[in-house]
């Protein structure tokens, strides 16, 4: 999987940003070009319009992820807005890949945005926890795996989604637990040739066959007829899976099956990538406690990196500093800002007095140490509340509080 | 899949006979060359010396199938008299992919010999039926061969299986019934590469990632851990499978992967292949109601099919058949009677009388015609006393009427 993500019809890829969804990297310290992205995987940039439709729709300002343009891309936004505005249902869907116990910042930003989108909206969420993806592809045991799912899905819980909305979901359980699962899987599986997916994703002839036939798995909650008990047995609520760029691959594929399914497409909504404390260009690791901040730091360790760790764009000086000011597009601190910071006037505030140097680094990183401190100190206590039969409760295939007319039957 | 299934290393197999689980194909008249097909699998001759072993061991004559040379091949069917003459445990592991109603008789084969093994050695049995392998393969919906796979196991059931000895499984039930099952299926996918099947199976890069990603399915029920409801949790109880030798590519790939899982690598008897009416050129084929006699056929038509359609190896003329006598070699209703005539004695008339003229074609085929008549009658019979509920029974996993001691914990 170390081949270029992008579609075989695009020879020049080589020389661009790799994004797929085992490997996001680049040359440039201002992180992935995501104008460029988009042209490349043929979505379509969030505009004003698109902003201000959601927000005339829902009667509610839109969350500042969207407003800052780190939720950035969508496909088929419209279809959605389409569906709410007429009073029709649609679901979401989001995931996440069990690989280790330790879950960053990073993981929690879709489902942060996610159970915004669930508030605003009003619809049901299905989560997908790919245990037996990450048993595929790394050196873990399936019982691991597993376990890391469900201690994952704790953390998930303490973002504060709600049980009756909520299905939360381990392949591994979930498989053997549900015909229409398997069902969906087979469906898909017939219609995608190892071509396909050696072009989507990059495979190559040594990859394990699990590898290979995994994209369908990932592809299924897309359609509602993976969740009869959820919809009522309906086939034709639309899907809007709100996730980071790099797992676009899964959904073009998904896309691209439907119609001759006759599914529904899955609707996106895509975010760019939450840098690493040594910037942009690294990449975050679970196995490195010093890459990012996790839900698990205390507030001491959160001091120590964001002082130690995050990247400066900064002057090397404060005479520097002073003089030619700090580069907020390369400052992991003011970066992370963007995502954190709430407060759209203050943190205008302090790109201006940081750009123009006014503002130290110290300061900069003092306001985003307490920031974190309050957000993961809060984490913190909601995830201790979390029990091993919440767990359970939200993870029990069941109907939600949301009741399903019958579908119109096709003459 | 009209790529000759041999391994990858027998560069000269283009011009051999092509055995593999979705084409067999000869120029020869005679039949494919099954001792060629040993040295190019990999495989052993049954031989006197295993034959009078396994007549020792159970203390009963060996079935005529064996006793023939129609079961001709082997793989590790020492081991397996090894574990039996130390009255440890092992168990039977067969299938049929249901792509039609109508079963032949040549459908049948493996499973008289089956119950012919479990009988005699009195050990579990279990029986896939790969549904989901029909829907990726044919064109059928998922709901047809679930449901063809349900009636398929009556005919099954119908050759005599005891329900307290027998488990019979369709992959899309069991798959989401059984947690063991799906890891046993990761298990292997995860050790099988692209490249490995496409060796083994003739794979091309346009096959959808689900025929490529199915091989692992059918290995899975080769591990006694895939059923922990009936081996008490035993990973270490070993496999038999009776098969036609075309389904080999999916047990070497089996016993390839194996040891690398920590499991036992199943041992296996082949079968050669039940010819067509027509020949052993041409192909059976479930569509064509002329290719072969049906369980399904009448008194009449079996008697018009064997006159009309068995290819015969006797002489054009009275006087030239009388002169230089039949070929039973190539005499299909000659063929057939080495299935399914019990008697060696009159057998071995026939052959001697056939081959020097004395015998008439019209009297060989009289003699079949009788045989098959008896055969397919009592069926006929067996299967109408089928219930849905029966198959219910046959079907729900559970505990057989065996008792599996703990295995001994490894140090």
């Amino acid at each position: 999987m170390n081949k270029n993500g992008s579609n075989v019809d695009q020879p020049g890829a080589d020389e661009e940003d790799i994004v797929n969804p085992w490997e996001v990297s680049t040359h440039s310290a201002k992180g992935v070009d995501y104008d460029k992205l988009i042209t490349r995987f043929g979505s379509t940039k969030i505009d004003d319009v698109l902003i201000q439709r959601i927000e005339k729709a829902t009667g509610k300002p839109v969350h500042h992820l969207l407003r800052r343009g780190i939720f950035f891309s969508q496909r088929d936004m419209e279809m959605i807005l389409d569906v709410y505005e007429k009073k029709q249902p649609f679901y979401l869907y989001t995931g996440r890949g069990p690989s280790s116990e330790a879950m960053h910042m990073g993981h929690l930003i879709p489902f942060i945005f996610t159970k915004w989108l669930q508030d605003t909206f009003d619809v049901p969420l299905v989560i997908q926890l790919t245990d037996d993806e990450k048993f595929l592809w790394k050196d873990l045991t399936l019982d691991e795996t597993n376990h890391l799912a469900f201690e994952n899905a704790k953390d998930i819980i303490a973002c504060g989604f709600d049980v009756e909305k909520t299905f939360i979901f381990s392949d591994l359980d979930f498989l053997t637990n549900s015909p229409a699962f398997y069902r969906t899987i087979c469906r898909i599986q017939k219609l995608v040739t190892y071509n396909q997916v050696k072009g989507i994703f990059g495979f190559s002839d040594s990859d394990s066959i699990g590898k290979i036939s995994f994209p369908a798995i990932q592809a299924a909650p897309s359609f509602s007829c993976m969740f009869p008990e959820i919809f009522s047995g309906r086939t034709d609520i639309p899907c809007l899976i709100p996730c980071a760029i790099d797992q676009d691959p899964y959904f073009r594929m998904t896309r691209d099956v439907a119609p001759r399914m006759g599914c529904l497409k899955p609707a996106l909504l895509h975010s760019t990538f939450f840098p690493a404390l040594q910037g942009a260009q690294t990449k975050m690791s679970a196995s490195d406690p010093n890459s990012s901040i996790f839900v698990t730091d205390t507030d001491k360790q959160i001091k120590e990196k964001i002082n130690k760790y995050a990247f400066s764009g900064g002057g090397a000086t404060v005479e520097e500093h002073k003089a030619k000011g700090g580069n907020c597009e390369i400052d992991v601190s003011y970066q992370y800002l963007t995502f954190f910071m709430e407060d759209d006037k203050r943190l205008e505030e302090i790109r201006k007095t940081y750009a123009s140097g006014e503002l130290m680094t110290g300061s900069l990183k003092m306001e985003l140490i307490e920031i974190l401190q309050k957000l993961v100190g809060e984490h913190r206590e909601r995830r201790a509340e979390v029990t091993d039969d919440m767990v359970r409760q939200f993870m029990k295939p069941r109907k939600l509080k949301y009741d399903y007319p019958p579908a119109e039957s096709k003459k």
